[in-house]
């Protein structure tokens, strides 16, 4: 038995071995974007070392000199900062809204007891409703499932959905998302159970019946931030400062003639303004990599691990009450 | 059945793709005053040349060179990023204020059973009260909604009110918003229905009026935001600034014969300028868009959207106990 | 029957047309603050121009020039930034924590049934204890509400109060604030209700204890507020900053003849000065708008308001349940 | 009796007038270190004028340039603004964490009703129990607290314990804070008292229960707040750069010869240098001022104010049930 | 008896006697980097100084100017301090929580009494259940828990475990993170009192059922704490920030010849140099701390000595019945 199935970084060691990863890494996200910049930097160069004449130089050189005043003009790093913590703070708040179906469980443990076939069905099926209703609710908000399970058939074969259950979902005529309609049936199956005297007293069946409530609004709260993003303009205006750099900075770090330039180690590899690029570009997309956490990306939730590991954690939680699961209580 | 219902963006790419969408975005919101600046710097720009004479000239000069320097003795960019965070917490809050009444409706699913005609006349009413509460409220504060449903007839013809309960909402003379008022008919029926048996047991009525107590916290709370808005103040100096920043540019960025602009390209199009004014009045733009999300324009939170959604919930929630709705458990 | 009762802003146009309101606003809170500026500064000037010979004109120079020089060399917007957003930040949870009674209001219509007048007489008393209670604490903490209601005679007149409370209410001995009294006559009554049969079941008088208490933290809360400020020396840093910035202003900006102002438009008006005083001040003014919300400044909430609004909802709460006021249940 | 008991700061003026206290103020947090400042400055200022040669002269001079450089290249106000934030959240966080008994208080008298000494007993006790929990977790987390009540004798001797009760606490032999004891005895007379039927209701023994574990945990988490303070370092970097700050201004803000100083008034008296000063070591005593609540700074939690009252409250919630204490109900 | 067991820092006197602690200091986190900056340094003005000709150093003077132009080029200090408080959030978050059986055992002994041995029994297995439930999870968690408690015969060896429950844990297959299965165990025993007739009402069961949910909650919060960390990419746009500022330091803080440094103090101990390396490595350091706050660094929470506290209050909780452990009540 494994201890730590969590595909969590190391943050034991030093910062700076956390440099050499590469896996969801500042190089890995930025080296595209990198490259078009150095291609572009050193053809400009190229072309003003080689094509222009002297007026055409000189002409450059204001353009350079123009850019480069840019560079200064706009405040990046602090619109950027500010951005940064926003869309930190949603990702993060999304992660805290994923539903777990734990508490559902060990409420239901607690409450609805017997080792019948019929108490682990009931206790399976209420269990499955709710791990169904993560499903259907994931499968909306994120590219991820929705290709895994694009159809309900999927979902059915997937084992998270019965063949009759599929039916009845499909029975149902509104044109809304129905990703809830799972908790429907776990009320009506609830108050069944209680109404048989399954449930052990009333104070069970309301605690199931809140955790179940909670359960439905974390899944709610999901597909609100699905709904309501961060405004477009408030990206647009990030990106479109972010790239606007970086096109000045392609122009107005040249190294010219005239210029305050000193060295030529500028020319054949401009250190400094890739380190200054890799900055700013990498907090954008610090930014790009947290606002939609739902997907594909390296640093994504990894929802498929999440809904195989409920599947697991129902089975346990259903048949624990075989006579020998639970250990003999022992005096010192 | 399509799954998603949400016009929110495709956030999976890269947020390049995202600088080329029109609806909501930064260059619908800021065209207008960008094209008034551009008309008003070429025509300084054209008097400077053309009309002034040298005199007039090395006084206009002397402006100029005034007007570049407050340029940088106001950091707005700082106080921007402070307000347009202030801005944006509160904007998320009030999305999460938003009612829901699906709590409700599966609390009263679990406790208020039975396919008869009565049973179903009582689930339905209860929550059409709800979600008529969050109607008042939504006429209240959003121009949208008020627009829509102006007078209590409208609400009535829309469907949300019967002609008895508008009859009845009116008969009540209290110079105050009344939009609880629904709520009050909800904890009658519901004590009636306890007491005539058709709430299983008291837990439920419990659990039913908590939840109506939350959902109708949610309705205050979007009325003490609209209620209590930013301090004026506060909106005025980041407007005046913002304003008088692009004042000062208007005459500060004028190229002028003795001043330090290098080339000629200023003249005609002055990119920069351009991509600074967007920068400052795009983040303006963010939170004059944020600051009422109640209201008509592309990025409000779209409440018709959310009060059909929940007629659509509520019958589905009515209508749950037919008996073929429910799927029949079924072992591995 | 009006809709909005609230005095909110209009925030669904432009924040241009926001820079024309008087009330409340960054002039009305800054004009006095302004005017002995551009007074001073004139004054100043006319002396300098006026008055002093060669010599102390060169001794002036230099002076001008110092303080110019301490102009940038306090990061004076950082600072207000962060003092601006905790103030707002306690300003708006001050604002929140204000107590409403609608929820206990709710509660006791669900569980205090009956149309006789002992039912409406309890109802109508346990809600004016509550409402009472917030009349004590507000009295306590806001100069407007300690104003209109300074002795308990006064509360007893406005009609929060009767002869018979204020007695007991005097007849108690203890040096302490007291305002939570009438939440303990409401158990009283309660408890007495419960034991006569008037709470149709222990449930009832549970939840509606327990809104009683909610009611009660959200009081002392609100008096928490007003025993703990911010700390005074926070408050000391950013104001004494911010007016030696004003101070360093009426001289440093001053157009001396060897200086490096350019043109002569700054002696009559220093526009941009003017526009950074505005800046500075009015951030400093909206946290001396937001540090005390209890007061009678334009912006503070209008608890007066709040306790008229309040004694209405529990009037319309209290006769809630004569036969025509709920109307009947409709099908489709 | 007095309404107010709060040493509360009158916040309704403005801000101009709190320049001008004295207690809890930035002068009286940071004379020692300016007087310190200012005698070194004139000092070396003297050594300077007086004391050095031509050589010495220049060389220092040098020195000068040197540490003046330095008040540039740190940005401090940026990040004491930051750590400044940090301490403050935390600051109010304890504030909002403080135990009050009032909400067990109110619970206790729905629930345990009767006028005989028993009752009145019982409820005395059981509240006096959650004081002694309060005050033995203040006496280990708080400095004013400790010093006052040293041993448990003093506590005894305060009224805050019985003799019994300390021997009991005595008896118990654990190596850990047990400041939670009283809270055990408190569950013991609970029970004691419902199964006598005292309690009038199991809910009103949940209610008090769960009131009891929320002011347990409260006491818990200031406990957590004194156990994991803000790390290290982080004060340590923020101290170092403010004191390094003031010790390069010491040397680098000297008036010399050659240097771009204009006028004398520097060499009396360094007006602006004091005030920059005084707004970085101000902030810096700010954080210093809050990061500590519980301590006897004029700022700190008056946490024997709050004993004090703590129990005069539990006296009158005790004897709350004497006749004549609740008022007669009156109609209109 | 000693009160306080808190290893945390003494807070009451001023920050400078902060200066000079060593433990989890400043100092000992950068001395290894600062070192080797220093050792590198001197090295580099040495071969500058004695082994280069004129043109190697003026070319060597070149690159020094290229250097220390990027010392400005990007806001470190800005995005540290973002960063900073992000991490600083994080890591307060998780020691909020951090579970305590504390209220656990409150309610216990309040609705599960009994002095015989069974009775005991049952509260402490309970309770060793609870804070099992916490050992297994810190030691997926927490590398000096995993250390100590390696297998899980060390836990039986520590006496959190008894051999029969290693068993049964070890006797369920489930690939995944089982640390919950205790909390199965808790709700078969507490269903079983109850059933026994030991738990004095279904009220007290329902408490112990949400104390124990609650409980559960905060184990898998550190668990998702673990399972998701801050994005790579965000710590390595930092790390990297900061390295490069010291690499640039290296070199373009030495004091060349036809440079603008003016002292040759510089040469022998760069001073503020230093102290701008120790501010920003500092911060690094400060969040490189805090990412991680359950290891074994100076500053991370000690979660040793939280589980034998725990071990002691569960002992003293169990035994807390004895006749002579809960003190007479006394009146006045």
């Amino acid at each position: 038995m494994n201890l730590k199935k969590t595909p969590g970084l190391d943050l034991k060691k030093s910062f700076l071995t956390l440099l050499f990863k590469w896996r969801g890494s500042l190089y890995k996200l930025c080296y595209r974007e990198l490259a078009c910049f150095l291609v572009l930097f050193c053809a400009i160069s190229l072309i003003y070392r080689q094509a222009l004449d002297g007026d055409q130089k000189s002409f450059f050189e204001k353009i350079v000199r123009y850019c480069e005043k840019y560079l200064n003009m706009v405040p990046l790093s602090f619109i950027l900062g500010f951005y940064v913590t926003t869309v930190a703070t949603r990702w993060w708040q999304q992660c805290l809204a994923l539903p777990w179906p734990d508490r559902i469980m060990l409420s239901i443990a607690m409450y609805i007891p017997g080792c019948d076939n019929e108490s682990k069905l009931l206790r399976k099926t209420l269990l499955q409703y709710c791990n169904l209703m993560a499903v259907l609710v994931f499968r909306t908000i994120s590219e991820a499932v929705k290709f895994r399970l694009n159809t309900l058939e999927d979902v059915v074969n997937a084992g998270f959905m019965t063949k009759a259950e599929m039916e009845c979902f499909k029975a149902v005529k509104a044109d809304c998302n129905l990703f809830w309609l799972p908790g429907l049936w776990f009320c009506h199956r609830l108050r069944e159970a209680q109404v048989q005297g399954r449930v052990i007293d009333p104070f069970g069946a309301q605690l199931i019946m809140r955790e179940l409530l909670e359960f439905r609004s974390r899944c709610g709260l999901l597909w609100v931030y699905d709904w309501v993003t961060i405004p477009l303009v408030y990206t647009q205006v990030v990106t479109l400062s972010t790239y606007s750099f970086v096109f000045a900075c392609l122009i107005g770090r040249q190294n010219i003639d005239n210029g305050n330039k000193d060295i030529p180690i500028d020319v054949y590899f401009p250190v400094w303004t890739v380190l200054q690029i890799l900055f700013y570009l990498g907090l954008l997309k610090v930014a790009e990599n947290m606002i939609h956490p739902l997907g594909e990306d390296d640093e994504d939730f990894n929802l498929s691990f999440l809904l195989n590991r409920n599947v697991k954690v129902i089975n346990v939680g259903t048949h624990a009450f075989t006579s020998d699961m639970c250990p003999p209580m022992e005096g010192d």
